[in-house]
Protein backbone atom coordinates (compact mmCIF):
# COMPACT_ATOMS: atom_id res chain seq x y z
CA UNK A 1 0.00 0.00 0.00
CA UNK A 2 1.21 3.36 -0.91
CA UNK A 3 1.62 5.85 2.19
CA UNK A 4 -0.52 8.65 2.55
CA UNK A 5 -0.56 11.59 4.42
CA UNK A 6 -3.77 13.79 5.65
CA UNK A 7 -3.69 17.77 4.81
CA UNK A 8 -5.97 20.12 6.92
CA UNK A 9 -7.02 22.75 4.01
CA UNK A 10 -7.33 26.28 4.82
CA UNK A 11 -10.71 27.75 4.05
CA UNK A 12 -9.67 30.38 0.51
CA UNK A 13 -9.36 34.06 1.31
CA UNK A 14 -9.52 35.09 -2.40
CA UNK A 15 -12.79 36.51 -3.65
CA UNK A 16 -12.58 35.79 -7.21
CA UNK A 17 -12.17 32.12 -7.50
CA UNK A 18 -12.95 32.13 -11.22
CA UNK A 19 -9.82 33.81 -11.69
CA UNK A 20 -8.18 31.51 -9.21
CA UNK A 21 -9.26 28.48 -11.35
CA UNK A 22 -8.28 29.82 -15.26
CA UNK A 23 -5.09 30.36 -13.55
CA UNK A 24 -4.51 27.12 -11.74
CA UNK A 25 -6.00 25.07 -15.30
CA UNK A 26 -3.30 27.37 -17.29
CA UNK A 27 -0.48 26.15 -14.96
CA UNK A 28 -1.44 22.43 -15.13
CA UNK A 29 -2.07 22.34 -18.95
CA UNK A 30 1.46 23.73 -19.22
CA UNK A 31 2.61 21.09 -16.83
CA UNK A 32 0.62 18.73 -18.91
CA UNK A 33 -0.85 17.22 -16.09
CA UNK A 34 -4.93 16.62 -16.41
CA UNK A 35 -7.03 17.11 -13.28
CA UNK A 36 -10.29 15.27 -13.38
CA UNK A 37 -12.72 16.84 -10.49
CA UNK A 38 -15.48 14.03 -9.28
CA UNK A 39 -18.14 14.86 -7.65
CA UNK A 40 -21.67 12.84 -6.79
CA UNK A 41 -23.57 11.85 -3.48
CA UNK A 42 -22.18 10.37 -0.67
CA UNK A 43 -22.38 6.72 -1.29
CA UNK A 44 -22.28 6.86 -4.94
CA UNK A 45 -19.60 4.98 -5.78
CA UNK A 46 -16.93 7.37 -6.41
CA UNK A 47 -14.10 5.80 -4.40
CA UNK A 48 -15.05 2.19 -5.94
CA UNK A 49 -14.82 3.62 -9.71
CA UNK A 50 -11.39 5.14 -9.20
CA UNK A 51 -10.22 1.73 -7.90
CA UNK A 52 -11.87 0.30 -11.58
CA UNK A 53 -9.99 3.06 -12.98
CA UNK A 54 -6.74 2.71 -11.99
CA UNK A 55 -6.79 -0.96 -12.09
CA UNK A 56 -7.76 -0.40 -15.91
CA UNK A 57 -5.08 2.55 -17.25
CA UNK A 58 -2.57 2.52 -13.93
CA UNK A 59 -0.43 0.77 -16.16
CA UNK A 60 0.05 3.36 -18.99
CA UNK A 61 -0.41 6.28 -17.52
CA UNK A 62 1.16 7.79 -13.70
CA UNK A 63 -2.18 9.01 -11.49
CA UNK A 64 -2.14 10.92 -8.11
CA UNK A 65 -5.62 10.77 -6.12
CA UNK A 66 -6.96 14.02 -4.08
CA UNK A 67 -9.64 11.98 -1.55
CA UNK A 68 -11.34 15.08 -0.15
CA UNK A 69 -13.28 14.62 3.05
CA UNK A 70 -15.12 16.08 6.06
CA UNK A 71 -13.35 13.43 8.26
CA UNK A 72 -12.08 10.17 8.50
CA UNK A 73 -8.97 8.37 5.57
CA UNK A 74 -11.10 5.37 4.87
CA UNK A 75 -10.94 6.61 0.50
CA UNK A 76 -7.17 7.64 1.09
CA UNK A 77 -6.80 3.82 2.71
CA UNK A 78 -8.68 2.06 -0.47
CA UNK A 79 -6.86 4.20 -3.16
CA UNK A 80 -4.08 3.93 -1.09
CA UNK A 81 -3.97 0.06 -1.59
CA UNK A 82 -4.22 0.64 -5.66
CA UNK A 83 -0.54 1.84 -5.61
CA UNK A 84 -1.67 4.92 -6.40
CA UNK A 85 0.09 8.16 -5.20
CA UNK A 86 -2.51 9.60 -2.70
CA UNK A 87 -3.35 12.61 -0.25
CA UNK A 88 -6.34 12.92 2.38
CA UNK A 89 -7.60 16.03 2.14
CA UNK A 90 -9.74 17.07 5.07
CA UNK A 91 -11.85 20.43 4.53
CA UNK A 92 -12.56 21.26 8.22
CA UNK A 93 -16.28 20.83 7.56
CA UNK A 94 -16.71 22.75 4.67
CA UNK A 95 -19.13 21.04 2.01
CA UNK A 96 -16.73 21.95 -1.21
CA UNK A 97 -13.33 22.95 -2.74
CA UNK A 98 -13.15 25.73 -4.65
CA UNK A 99 -9.47 26.90 -6.99
CA UNK A 100 -7.07 27.78 -4.13
CA UNK A 101 -8.34 24.59 -1.86
CA UNK A 102 -7.94 22.68 -4.68
CA UNK A 103 -4.04 24.11 -5.08
CA UNK A 104 -3.11 23.34 -1.37
CA UNK A 105 -4.12 19.70 -2.57
CA UNK A 106 -2.22 19.82 -5.45
CA UNK A 107 0.79 21.51 -4.04
CA UNK A 108 0.47 18.72 -1.31
CA UNK A 109 0.39 15.82 -3.68
CA UNK A 110 2.98 17.26 -5.66
CA UNK A 111 2.23 16.62 -9.57
CA UNK A 112 5.75 16.14 -10.56
CA UNK A 113 5.34 13.10 -13.26
CA UNK A 114 1.90 12.82 -12.87
CA UNK A 115 -0.04 12.22 -16.07
CA UNK A 116 -3.38 12.72 -14.11
CA UNK A 117 -5.15 13.84 -10.89
CA UNK A 118 -8.59 13.11 -9.86
CA UNK A 119 -10.36 14.94 -7.19
CA UNK A 120 -12.40 13.07 -5.55
CA UNK A 121 -14.36 16.17 -4.21
CA UNK A 122 -17.03 16.06 -0.88
CA UNK A 123 -20.20 14.00 -1.11
CA UNK A 124 -22.30 16.66 -2.20
CA UNK A 125 -24.78 17.59 -5.25
CA UNK A 126 -25.02 21.25 -4.61
CA UNK A 127 -22.01 22.86 -3.42
CA UNK A 128 -19.70 21.48 -5.43
CA UNK A 129 -21.29 22.44 -8.50
CA UNK A 130 -21.22 25.90 -7.70
CA UNK A 131 -16.52 26.12 -7.27
CA UNK A 132 -14.63 25.81 -10.44
CA UNK A 133 -11.84 24.01 -8.91
CA UNK A 134 -9.69 24.56 -11.98
CA UNK A 135 -10.21 21.18 -12.83
CA UNK A 136 -9.48 20.11 -16.72
CA UNK A 137 -12.90 18.74 -16.62
CA UNK A 138 -15.71 17.66 -14.36
CA UNK A 139 -17.21 14.00 -13.94
CA UNK A 140 -19.98 13.27 -11.70
CA UNK A 141 -21.58 9.58 -10.72
CA UNK A 142 -25.34 9.19 -10.12
CA UNK A 143 -26.26 5.88 -8.78
CA UNK A 144 -29.26 3.68 -9.49
CA UNK A 145 -30.11 3.75 -6.68
CA UNK A 146 -30.61 7.65 -5.67
CA UNK A 147 -33.19 7.69 -8.33
CA UNK A 148 -33.53 8.55 -12.35
CA UNK A 149 -35.07 12.40 -11.04
CA UNK A 150 -32.27 13.73 -9.85
CA UNK A 151 -31.77 16.03 -12.77
CA UNK A 152 -34.64 17.56 -11.96
CA UNK A 153 -33.61 18.83 -8.20
CA UNK A 154 -30.06 19.24 -8.77
CA UNK A 155 -29.62 20.70 -12.17
CA UNK A 156 -26.85 23.07 -11.62
CA UNK A 157 -24.58 19.81 -11.41
CA UNK A 158 -25.63 18.33 -14.15
CA UNK A 159 -24.97 21.30 -16.03
CA UNK A 160 -21.35 21.84 -15.36
CA UNK A 161 -20.49 18.04 -15.83
CA UNK A 162 -18.65 17.44 -19.01
CA UNK A 163 -19.50 13.68 -18.00
CA UNK A 164 -22.35 11.70 -16.17
CA UNK A 165 -21.35 8.24 -14.90
CA UNK A 166 -24.54 6.36 -14.37
CA UNK A 167 -23.16 3.67 -11.49
CA UNK A 168 -24.98 0.41 -9.95
CA UNK A 169 -26.58 -0.59 -13.10
CA UNK A 170 -26.65 -4.09 -11.89
CA UNK A 171 -29.17 -2.82 -9.37
CA UNK A 172 -31.21 -1.36 -11.97
CA UNK A 173 -34.30 -3.90 -12.14
CA UNK A 174 -34.30 -3.48 -8.25
CA UNK A 175 -34.76 0.47 -7.87
CA UNK A 176 -37.38 0.58 -11.10
CA UNK A 177 -34.50 3.00 -12.37
CA UNK A 178 -35.18 4.54 -15.99
CA UNK A 179 -32.14 5.28 -17.85
CA UNK A 180 -33.67 6.77 -20.72
CA UNK A 181 -35.54 9.32 -18.84
CA UNK A 182 -32.56 10.12 -16.81
CA UNK A 183 -30.30 10.34 -19.88
CA UNK A 184 -33.17 12.93 -21.24
CA UNK A 185 -33.53 15.03 -18.40
CA UNK A 186 -29.57 15.55 -18.06
CA UNK A 187 -29.24 16.40 -21.90
CA UNK A 188 -32.34 18.63 -21.77
CA UNK A 189 -29.87 20.96 -19.19
CA UNK A 190 -26.77 19.69 -20.82
CA UNK A 191 -27.28 18.87 -24.30
CA UNK A 192 -23.07 18.02 -24.91
CA UNK A 193 -22.95 15.86 -21.64
CA UNK A 194 -21.84 12.57 -21.93
CA UNK A 195 -23.62 9.24 -20.37
CA UNK A 196 -22.13 6.54 -19.59
CA UNK A 197 -23.61 3.33 -17.74
CA UNK A 198 -21.11 1.44 -15.91
CA UNK A 199 -20.94 -0.70 -12.44
CA UNK A 200 -17.64 0.04 -10.85
CA UNK A 201 -18.23 -2.89 -8.45
CA UNK A 202 -18.84 -5.86 -11.94
CA UNK A 203 -16.41 -3.37 -14.62
CA UNK A 204 -18.99 -3.17 -16.76
CA UNK A 205 -18.78 -0.37 -19.03
CA UNK A 206 -15.18 0.97 -17.24
CA UNK A 207 -13.80 0.14 -20.68
CA UNK A 208 -16.15 3.16 -22.31
CA UNK A 209 -15.35 5.61 -19.74
CA UNK A 210 -11.74 5.08 -19.53
CA UNK A 211 -11.76 5.30 -23.54
CA UNK A 212 -13.10 8.71 -22.58
CA UNK A 213 -11.08 9.72 -20.11
CA UNK A 214 -7.70 8.89 -22.16
CA UNK A 215 -9.27 11.01 -24.96
CA UNK A 216 -9.57 13.89 -22.98
CA UNK A 217 -5.91 13.68 -21.54
CA UNK A 218 -5.08 13.19 -25.05
CA UNK A 219 -7.02 16.14 -25.98
CA UNK A 220 -5.52 18.45 -22.86
CA UNK A 221 -1.89 17.41 -24.58
CA UNK A 222 -2.27 18.35 -27.85
CA UNK B 1 -54.39 15.64 -5.06
CA UNK B 2 -53.99 18.41 -2.54
CA UNK B 3 -53.23 21.60 -4.33
CA UNK B 4 -50.00 23.46 -3.17
CA UNK B 5 -48.05 26.70 -4.10
CA UNK B 6 -44.01 26.73 -5.05
CA UNK B 7 -42.60 29.50 -2.22
CA UNK B 8 -39.13 30.83 -3.18
CA UNK B 9 -37.69 31.58 0.10
CA UNK B 10 -34.78 34.37 0.46
CA UNK B 11 -31.56 33.78 1.61
CA UNK B 12 -31.52 35.25 5.29
CA UNK B 13 -29.71 38.57 6.96
CA UNK B 14 -29.43 37.38 10.70
CA UNK B 15 -26.50 36.76 12.26
CA UNK B 16 -27.75 34.86 15.25
CA UNK B 17 -29.39 31.83 13.68
CA UNK B 18 -29.18 29.90 16.93
CA UNK B 19 -31.02 32.56 18.74
CA UNK B 20 -33.95 32.60 15.80
CA UNK B 21 -33.88 29.16 15.81
CA UNK B 22 -34.55 28.91 19.91
CA UNK B 23 -37.47 31.68 19.29
CA UNK B 24 -39.42 29.46 16.53
CA UNK B 25 -38.78 26.22 18.85
CA UNK B 26 -40.45 27.94 21.59
CA UNK B 27 -43.38 29.54 19.11
CA UNK B 28 -43.50 26.09 17.85
CA UNK B 29 -44.26 24.87 21.22
CA UNK B 30 -46.51 27.08 22.41
CA UNK B 31 -48.93 26.38 19.51
CA UNK B 32 -48.47 22.62 19.87
CA UNK B 33 -47.37 22.38 16.06
CA UNK B 34 -44.05 19.71 16.48
CA UNK B 35 -41.57 20.62 13.98
CA UNK B 36 -39.37 17.67 12.34
CA UNK B 37 -36.32 18.57 10.04
CA UNK B 38 -35.60 15.25 7.73
CA UNK B 39 -32.43 15.41 6.32
CA UNK B 40 -30.61 12.83 3.82
CA UNK B 41 -28.40 12.41 1.21
CA UNK B 42 -30.30 13.01 -2.58
CA UNK B 43 -32.25 9.89 -2.89
CA UNK B 44 -32.59 8.10 0.41
CA UNK B 45 -35.77 7.85 0.19
CA UNK B 46 -37.39 10.92 2.48
CA UNK B 47 -40.17 11.47 -0.04
CA UNK B 48 -41.10 7.60 0.36
CA UNK B 49 -40.71 7.13 3.98
CA UNK B 50 -42.96 10.24 4.86
CA UNK B 51 -45.71 8.91 2.17
CA UNK B 52 -45.60 5.75 4.25
CA UNK B 53 -45.50 8.08 7.83
CA UNK B 54 -48.46 9.76 6.11
CA UNK B 55 -50.48 6.66 5.35
CA UNK B 56 -49.67 4.94 9.09
CA UNK B 57 -50.79 8.40 11.09
CA UNK B 58 -52.85 10.48 8.56
CA UNK B 59 -55.59 9.49 10.14
CA UNK B 60 -54.91 10.62 13.93
CA UNK B 61 -52.63 13.26 12.95
CA UNK B 62 -53.10 16.39 11.39
CA UNK B 63 -50.03 16.77 9.13
CA UNK B 64 -48.10 19.36 6.84
CA UNK B 65 -44.95 19.03 4.64
CA UNK B 66 -42.10 21.45 3.53
CA UNK B 67 -40.25 19.61 0.19
CA UNK B 68 -37.07 22.07 0.05
CA UNK B 69 -35.39 21.47 -2.92
CA UNK B 70 -33.05 23.59 -5.21
CA UNK B 71 -35.54 23.07 -8.38
CA UNK B 72 -38.22 20.98 -9.34
CA UNK B 73 -41.62 20.48 -7.70
CA UNK B 74 -41.79 16.37 -7.80
CA UNK B 75 -41.62 15.93 -4.23
CA UNK B 76 -44.55 18.32 -3.36
CA UNK B 77 -46.72 16.81 -6.14
CA UNK B 78 -45.65 13.05 -4.78
CA UNK B 79 -47.02 14.46 -1.05
CA UNK B 80 -49.81 16.30 -2.32
CA UNK B 81 -51.38 12.86 -3.15
CA UNK B 82 -51.16 11.65 0.23
CA UNK B 83 -53.37 13.95 1.01
CA UNK B 84 -51.37 15.92 3.65
CA UNK B 85 -51.38 19.50 3.62
CA UNK B 86 -47.80 20.41 1.07
CA UNK B 87 -45.59 23.12 0.01
CA UNK B 88 -42.67 23.35 -2.08
CA UNK B 89 -39.69 25.51 -1.03
CA UNK B 90 -37.38 26.29 -3.46
CA UNK B 91 -34.02 27.56 -2.03
CA UNK B 92 -32.59 29.59 -4.66
CA UNK B 93 -29.56 27.48 -5.44
CA UNK B 94 -29.28 27.42 -1.21
CA UNK B 95 -27.66 24.11 0.34
CA UNK B 96 -29.37 23.94 3.74
CA UNK B 97 -32.52 25.81 5.41
CA UNK B 98 -31.96 27.89 8.27
CA UNK B 99 -34.30 29.13 11.33
CA UNK B 100 -35.26 32.06 9.15
CA UNK B 101 -35.97 30.45 5.87
CA UNK B 102 -37.97 27.71 7.72
CA UNK B 103 -40.10 30.23 9.12
CA UNK B 104 -40.70 32.00 5.90
CA UNK B 105 -41.85 27.59 5.10
CA UNK B 106 -44.03 27.56 7.80
CA UNK B 107 -46.01 30.95 7.09
CA UNK B 108 -46.27 29.71 3.86
CA UNK B 109 -47.93 26.92 4.62
CA UNK B 110 -49.93 27.65 7.19
CA UNK B 111 -49.35 25.87 10.38
CA UNK B 112 -53.05 26.46 12.16
CA UNK B 113 -54.69 22.78 13.30
CA UNK B 114 -51.30 21.26 12.33
CA UNK B 115 -50.13 18.69 14.71
CA UNK B 116 -46.78 17.78 13.08
CA UNK B 117 -45.32 19.67 10.17
CA UNK B 118 -42.27 17.58 8.27
CA UNK B 119 -39.67 19.50 6.77
CA UNK B 120 -38.21 17.70 4.16
CA UNK B 121 -34.61 19.27 3.89
CA UNK B 122 -32.56 19.94 0.72
CA UNK B 123 -30.72 16.98 0.00
CA UNK B 124 -26.95 17.14 1.71
CA UNK B 125 -25.19 15.28 4.56
CA UNK B 126 -22.85 18.34 4.99
CA UNK B 127 -24.35 21.89 5.08
CA UNK B 128 -27.92 21.25 6.88
CA UNK B 129 -26.50 19.81 10.02
CA UNK B 130 -24.60 22.91 10.42
CA UNK B 131 -28.28 25.17 10.92
CA UNK B 132 -30.59 24.52 13.58
CA UNK B 133 -33.73 25.31 11.72
CA UNK B 134 -35.82 25.69 14.89
CA UNK B 135 -37.36 22.18 14.35
CA UNK B 136 -38.15 19.81 17.82
CA UNK B 137 -36.19 17.05 16.43
CA UNK B 138 -34.05 15.94 13.68
CA UNK B 139 -34.22 12.88 11.75
CA UNK B 140 -31.84 11.54 9.16
CA UNK B 141 -32.14 8.99 6.49
CA UNK B 142 -29.36 6.70 5.48
CA UNK B 143 -29.83 4.64 2.92
CA UNK B 144 -28.17 1.01 2.26
CA UNK B 145 -27.05 1.51 -0.87
CA UNK B 146 -24.91 4.47 0.74
CA UNK B 147 -22.60 2.17 2.89
CA UNK B 148 -22.17 1.79 6.26
CA UNK B 149 -19.14 4.29 6.34
CA UNK B 150 -20.72 7.23 5.97
CA UNK B 151 -20.72 7.82 10.25
CA UNK B 152 -17.06 8.09 9.66
CA UNK B 153 -17.26 10.80 7.05
CA UNK B 154 -20.28 13.02 7.45
CA UNK B 155 -19.57 12.99 11.82
CA UNK B 156 -21.61 16.34 12.00
CA UNK B 157 -25.05 15.20 10.93
CA UNK B 158 -25.22 11.70 12.94
CA UNK B 159 -24.05 13.97 15.79
CA UNK B 160 -26.97 16.01 15.83
CA UNK B 161 -29.74 13.58 14.43
CA UNK B 162 -32.39 12.54 17.28
CA UNK B 163 -32.74 9.43 15.40
CA UNK B 164 -31.31 7.56 11.99
CA UNK B 165 -33.31 5.74 9.83
CA UNK B 166 -31.38 2.91 7.71
CA UNK B 167 -33.66 2.55 4.73
CA UNK B 168 -34.00 0.15 1.52
CA UNK B 169 -32.91 -2.62 4.05
CA UNK B 170 -34.07 -5.30 1.78
CA UNK B 171 -30.80 -4.26 -0.29
CA UNK B 172 -29.08 -5.23 2.49
CA UNK B 173 -27.53 -8.60 0.99
CA UNK B 174 -26.87 -6.76 -2.30
CA UNK B 175 -24.86 -4.08 -1.30
CA UNK B 176 -23.21 -6.16 1.56
CA UNK B 177 -23.77 -3.39 4.22
CA UNK B 178 -23.16 -4.06 7.93
CA UNK B 179 -25.92 -2.94 10.29
CA UNK B 180 -23.86 -3.55 13.37
CA UNK B 181 -20.61 -1.76 12.54
CA UNK B 182 -22.98 1.56 11.22
CA UNK B 183 -25.25 1.41 13.81
CA UNK B 184 -21.60 1.02 16.36
CA UNK B 185 -20.72 4.03 13.77
CA UNK B 186 -23.39 6.13 14.49
CA UNK B 187 -23.21 5.84 18.50
CA UNK B 188 -19.65 6.42 18.54
CA UNK B 189 -20.69 10.31 18.01
CA UNK B 190 -24.00 9.82 19.52
CA UNK B 191 -24.80 7.42 21.81
CA UNK B 192 -28.26 8.51 22.30
CA UNK B 193 -29.50 8.10 18.76
CA UNK B 194 -32.21 5.84 17.68
CA UNK B 195 -31.22 3.52 14.77
CA UNK B 196 -34.89 2.36 13.21
CA UNK B 197 -34.06 -0.06 10.20
CA UNK B 198 -36.76 -0.01 7.25
CA UNK B 199 -37.82 -0.19 3.96
CA UNK B 200 -40.14 2.57 3.24
CA UNK B 201 -41.22 0.71 -0.62
CA UNK B 202 -42.76 -2.36 1.74
CA UNK B 203 -43.21 -0.76 5.16
CA UNK B 204 -41.23 -3.23 6.98
CA UNK B 205 -39.97 -0.77 10.81
CA UNK B 206 -42.41 2.00 9.99
CA UNK B 207 -44.60 0.75 12.90
CA UNK B 208 -41.57 1.35 14.98
CA UNK B 209 -40.77 4.77 13.39
CA UNK B 210 -44.24 6.06 13.98
CA UNK B 211 -44.12 4.92 17.35
CA UNK B 212 -40.87 6.96 18.34
CA UNK B 213 -42.52 9.59 16.46
CA UNK B 214 -45.93 9.93 17.93
CA UNK B 215 -44.19 9.78 21.49
CA UNK B 216 -42.30 12.52 20.96
CA UNK B 217 -45.10 14.52 19.76
CA UNK B 218 -47.04 13.31 22.81
CA UNK B 219 -43.79 14.82 25.06
CA UNK B 220 -43.51 17.81 22.77
CA UNK B 221 -47.46 18.66 24.09
CA UNK B 222 -46.86 17.82 27.70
Amino acid sequence: MNDFRILTIKASVFADNDARADELRKQLKDDKVFLLNLMSSPGSGKTTTLERTIETIGEELSIGVMEADIDSDVDARTIGETGAKVIQLHTGGMCHLDAQMTSQGLAGLGTEGLDLVVLENVGNLVCPAEFDTGASKNAMILSVPEGDDKPLKYPLMFTICDVLLINKIDAMDFFDFDLEACTRRARALNPDIQVIPICAKTGEGIDRWVTWLKEEIKNWNA
